[in-house]
């Protein structure tokens, strides 16, 4: 877990501020959660793995030694948004669109953007099963990645029934799919042989393995030369009822979710999302509460992410007794950030000094002359340091240099006297005498043409 | 611990905003530390009473089974900043000046404005012993409640070394000194009766009680002639001097003591803190870090303080080995807004709305001309909401009005088919009909005239 520095706070609240602007224009509305939750709300939703990866907390008091835990670190945004759903809902819109943009704590292996203290930038839609609804998650984190700077993402979308389908298709037992899917996900990391590998490892059998491999060569294949997502989707699925005989198997929930998503991808067309949009059959997600379309945000230059989501119409149901459908996105911010720096995509704006000017004094005396001044400074909107040690000016001046700020007010005997100040102008090294009252009309001048 | 519904955070982030506002203009820079530092961090700094109150977090993995915890969730923002400024000596500037505006854990009993999890808006000078320092900090917690509305908090300010001269005076045995501290912090809550009877529970001798109530007794006279902070503390100090024949004790370390608060509070009556300074003889907060001044803001109709803070010019260096002077200040989010939602001082603009303006849709065919339109108005700057589902037009106008959002933008075939969009405004119960690239226009200068 790490630190931030100021100039890091500075770059980590631009992303965000510009992220919460995007998601206010959509409606969303923001939420905060507790860091801590009860254990007990959140074993059980994110697998086996993430079970063994929640941050666990000692009951107090004489329980302590028991060495019983009783509250978990938040893991992620989704399962406290379905219990906050449940435990407010007659307090809530029945269309509610709410985003969070708070830290997770996961005990994993740190790597590069991947911490274990870290941020989500979460949007999700409760309330609707509307296809509107998926486009619309899309089209606001298009619009969030755009106007940080990012034009070279792809958005992949699939849908866990197909690949139940898919996985049924190739005569894959139901208790091996699970596997199967941890194989097909690493397709972009292996390729096909190590798929093939890890498919034999995990127990599937070798002619469902045939079956899936055909399939994977043929779709590499198809991908080169269909245009848009949607048509690279219908050419897929022909693909695959080609290949895989899937008019086998029941087809109804298939065929809904085939609409499904068709309807997605047509509608995100009339959105920011339109371009970036991929099909992907073998896009799994690993949580386990995705019950429809997932998705997931990639950019070339970084291997992970950079956020998923998807729908998970049961989830809010674990705590109400009561499905509420329910569909969300996730943005990585640290991911964002690792990207955003080695692409240097801050504008300079950003990386800001600690103040606009810097008040020097010239002895103890002169300290309340001093805080008078920074007042007046002050209620003129400008950001004032005031030197707290009457040190020597050379030293003083060289601080305000060596911190980036660009003007220093010298306040000595004659100045106090008379109700003047010496404004230093550090880049120019120019310096003229003003009256106290006219200071921070010049400075501001000042600040002005520096841009 | 509490969620935070869409008005809860609303509130939440205007007062934090307004609060880092003028940490910015007095040249503080933002920090960030993360929720969970090593156990062994937080152990010992905050008192025998603190330690118990310390989240711990179960080791990970196969250690889990042990019940030892190696983490803790974050008990202030202080304690961190000094392992952070002890960590990163070379990065940091020589006098260095932030603000950390984040939540920390205690496992305390919750009362009102007291939380498990709450967040502290903490402003802190390394570096310095200057009197300045003190006086900026003042004067940066006052303009942050002014800007807030606040106008009758009281900034009471006292020094450890003046207590501790004044229990020896008192003749109260050095060991017995964090007792009597706690009967002595406890005056305004019960009364002179209940400090003595506190301090005979708590094993102070006779006549030290003796000589301790006779000198609160004439405190609490005295306190109702004098004018300013500075003349009730130089009339005190007298007082004591007669009370209890201060004169006795070695008072090197006393003289330095009380200059600095003369200092300090003479400084003071230079900036917006002046008003509000209170010198208290008795003031003592229990954090055990405190080596110099100590402060604390109270407001009449809250028992417990909106703040404190203080200089700790030893706790950097139980980290580094080397002491580097620290002064603070921290002001409690919750307090603060359980006064401003009880005196109703939030401005209307406050408690926004989800959204300006609502697409609704007729049928499932309008929904990507819904989507268009929705970036289009956005592009414009405005918060736009789509209902996701096609439902009859007067449900989902029903739905704006019961959230407020003011306009209801309606696509019909016609419109769709005309490129136009009926807008009912729903207070003014009109409606009109615009060329779809026109609305925004129209829309903003409705929103403007609502103002």
């Amino acid at each position: 877990m790490r630190d931030f520095l100021p100039e890091d706070v500075r770059r980590r609240e631009y992303v965000i501020g510009r992220i919460k602007g995007v998601y206010e224009r959509y409606g969303f509305e923001p939420l905060e959660t507790p860091a801590v939750e009860n254990i007990e709300t959140l074993l059980g939703k994110y697998g086996e793995e993430g079970n063994q990866l929640i941050f666990k907390i000692l009951k107090r008091g004489e329980h302590e030694a028991s060495g019983q835990a009783d509250l978990a670190l938040r893991y992620d945004l989704t399962v406290p948004l379905a219990r906050v759903v449940a435990q407010y809902q007659s307090k809530l819109p029945r269309i509610f669109k709410r985003y969070q943009i708070q830290p997770v704590w996961r005990a994993d292996r740190p790597a590069r953007g991947r911490f274990r203290e870290f941020y989500q930038c979460d949007v999700d839609s409760l309330g609707s099963t509307s296809p509107v609804v998926e486009a619309e998650l899309c089209a606001a984190v298009s619009d969030a990645l755009t106007e940080l700077g990012f034009n070279d993402f792809s958005i992949r979308i699939n849908h866990r029934q197909l690949l139940t389908e898919l996985l049924r298709a190739a005569g894959v037992s139901d208790e091996l799919h699970a596997d199967a899917l941890v194989a097909l996900d690493k397709l972009d990391k292996v390729g096909i042989p190590g798929v093939n590998a890890e498919l034999t490892q995990r127990g599937v059998a070798a002619n469902s393995r045939e079956r899936l491999v055909d399939f994977l060569t043929a779709v590499e294949g198809s991908k080169k030369s269909a245009k848009t997502a949607l048509a690279v989707m219908l050419a897929l699925y022909e693909l695959q009822d080609q290949a895989l005989g899937i008019e086998t198997i029941a087809s109804a929930e298939r065929d809904t979710a085939r609409e499904n998503v068709r309807a997605i991808l047509e509608l995100t067309t009339e959105t920011p999302a339109g371009a970036h949009m991929v099909f992907d059959p073998f896009l799994a997600r690993g949580l386990s509460y995705y019950t429809g379309v997932i998705m997931e945000i990639n950019v070339a230059d970084l291997a992970g992410s950079l956020g998923g989501g998807g729908r998970y119409d049961n989830l809010v149901g674990m705590f109400l007794g009561q499905n509420i459908p329910a569909c969300g996105f996730s943005l990585g911010l640290e991911r964002i950030l690792v990207v955003m720096t080695e692409r240097n995509m801050f504008p300079p704006t950003v990386a800001t000094t600690p103040a606009d000017v810097m008040i020097a004094t010239f002895d103890v005396a002169g300290a309340g002359a001093a805080l008078r001044l920074a007042g007046t400074l002050r209620g003129a909107g400008l950001r004032v340091f005031v030197y707290p040690d009457a040190e020597k000016i050379g030293k003083q001046i060289k601080y305000a240099d060596s911190r980036g700020i660009p003007f220093v007010a010298l306040l000595g005997d004659d100045e106090i006297k008379s109700g003047s100040v010496t404004v230093k102008n550090l880049a120019a090294q120019t310096q003229a005498t003003y009256d106290q009252s006219a200071a921070s009309a010049a400075i501001l001048e000042a600040l002005r043409q520096r841009g």
